[in-house]
């Protein structure tokens, strides 16, 4: 058995979890200061940050710790991307009980630094504490490098709607995760999203007017959109671009995908709005002048994920 | 009675609280986005992250609500200021069981920001979950505005130690609450600290080569310099910046107020090492060659706390 966080304390974690970190080249400064310096090469810094906590956001009966690092690295990222800038650094709060095994720690991290490299960032500090339920929580900085940021307030009626990324698929893995069929391949996207990071530089350098990530599910999220912006939006359902992992879990658990396409959050698609149709990418709608969501070609869409409802 | 999170939901909460969050000058886009954007003058961004956990790290019983966001901003604002560095703004992370109050997390929301405000930062954004007990994690950003970062590891044998700001009081504050003493004066010193954020960039400025923020006691944090810069110190006891509300405490706890001067953390005083005497700083020590932290006039001396300890 390896060592728990009690055993080594919060300075001897600290040490063994940062003693290999990769860097990345806008990392001045790295861990084991008072704080990071990270470039800011335009002379602003995109700043974001969520908290996931076990049982809520993740299980590590489901996940392992090398996964749920990826995730909770994945989501931050991506909210970055979702503004035009490309990320260059995580900051990483982590909470758990004295009993928590050392190695496990040692994943999360290393699948926080890993997934931060998937896209040229890396793990620039953070902190550990002691706390009943296992909590991460994670700060992403990025650089627009000159662009303006966008934003959720842009779209104007007649634009475009684009998605880059894929949808559905980590709904579908975390209903198959409840059903007891971890063999469905949603699943792994359930465990570890994979936001298309590139494409919101893309995007915006393309002229994007609007951008958001898919972080509680298509509808709320293109509903922030809307209500930022003070458009409404006509969506072509059978376009939006399935995860396709879903019509496997779709008939092995007798489940409607729409839901998980609609209504599914997690999988940190983009989406976002644009004056014209850009190369690579497929129209899935278009921004209206008129309030709400329609929804082409299907009837009842599913309420966004709220955390307290 | 009021709402609880639970009836108001994440998106109510955040929208509530975000809607009269103050700004600063330095905030190019604040909440409500998928990120935030935050002047970065000269280029580079400084960056720190802490946790608080409920029961751990500040009990609701013995700190408002409001107490408990400033001393969660001042624990990371105190960190930035570490770095010779000046805030520029805090992402917050906030967890808590559904049945909370909407009009504590306010609280807590307009403590975080009041303490930002105090030295020209402004929060910026953040996200909201639930957990079983209450967790604050608070990310700092601050601004070199051209000066090199100041590090641990620069002090060299030969500086003088000075310190900026008071020590003892927190751990006082602990001492008397935990006595059931919370008319003593140390309890507001633990319920809120005082780090003295402009001697950050004021010592920054006059040339220190190391600087720390006393988060973990002075034993520990200067300890952390000694280690990092390769250099021992000598420290003149009877000279360190004790806060005016040890003694009272000691007196009515039959405490040796030395143990919270050494060996309390949370005041967030600042401790650096310059290659010379500056005005209005006193000299508390000065580095030398050999390893090891020898404390003039006093016998033993209490370990750092450690949170897995």
């Amino acid at each position: 058995m390896g060592a728990s966080l009690g055993e080594v304390g919060e300075f001897g974690l600290v040490a063994r979890v940062t003693a290999d970190l990769p860097t990345a080249p806008g990392v001045l400064l790295g861990p084991g200061d008072d704080a990071a310096v990270v470039a800011a090469p335009d002379g602003r810094v995109v700043a974001t940050t969520d908290v996931l906590v076990e049982g809520r956001h993740f299980r590590l009966d489901w996940s392992s710790p090398y996964d749920v690092g990826r995730k909770a690295a994945a989501q931050n990222l991506a909210d970055v991307a979702a503004m035009g800038a490309r990320p260059t650094a995580l900051l990483v709060g982590f909470g758990a009980p004295a009993s928590f095994p050392v190695e496990s720690a040692g994943e999360i991290v290393r699948g926080l630094a890993d997934e931060a490299a998937s896209c040229g960032a890396a793990v620039v500090g953070g902190d550990v504490v002691r706390s009943d339920a296992v909590v991460l929580s994670v700060t992403a900085l990025g650089s627009l490098d000159g662009r303006a940021p966008v934003t959720r307030a842009g779209a104007r009626a007649g634009d475009v709607l684009v998605v880059a990324g894929l949808l559905g698929g980590a709904a579908a893995g975390l209903a198959a995760l409840r059903a007891g069929r971890p063999d469905l391949a949603a699943a792994a996207a359930h465990r570890v999203p994979s936001p298309p990071y590139a494409d919101g530089v893309a995007l915006a350098t393309a002229g994007a007017s609007a951008m958001i990530d898919v972080s509680d599910g298509l509808t709320g999220d293109l509903g922030h959109v809307a209500a930022a912006s003070g458009v409404g939006f006509v969506v072509d359902v059978a376009a939006l671009p399935r995860h396709p992992a879903v019509a496997e879990a779709a008939a092995a658990l007798g489940a409607d995908p729409l839901e998980w396409v609609l209504g599914g959050g997690d999988d940190h698609a983009l989406v976002a709005t644009l004056p014209s149709p850009v190369p690579g990418y497929a129209v899935v709608g278009r921004a209206v002048a008129e309030p709400g969501i329609a929804w082409e070609g299907v009837a009842g869409v599913p309420a966004a994920y709220d955390h307290f409802a």
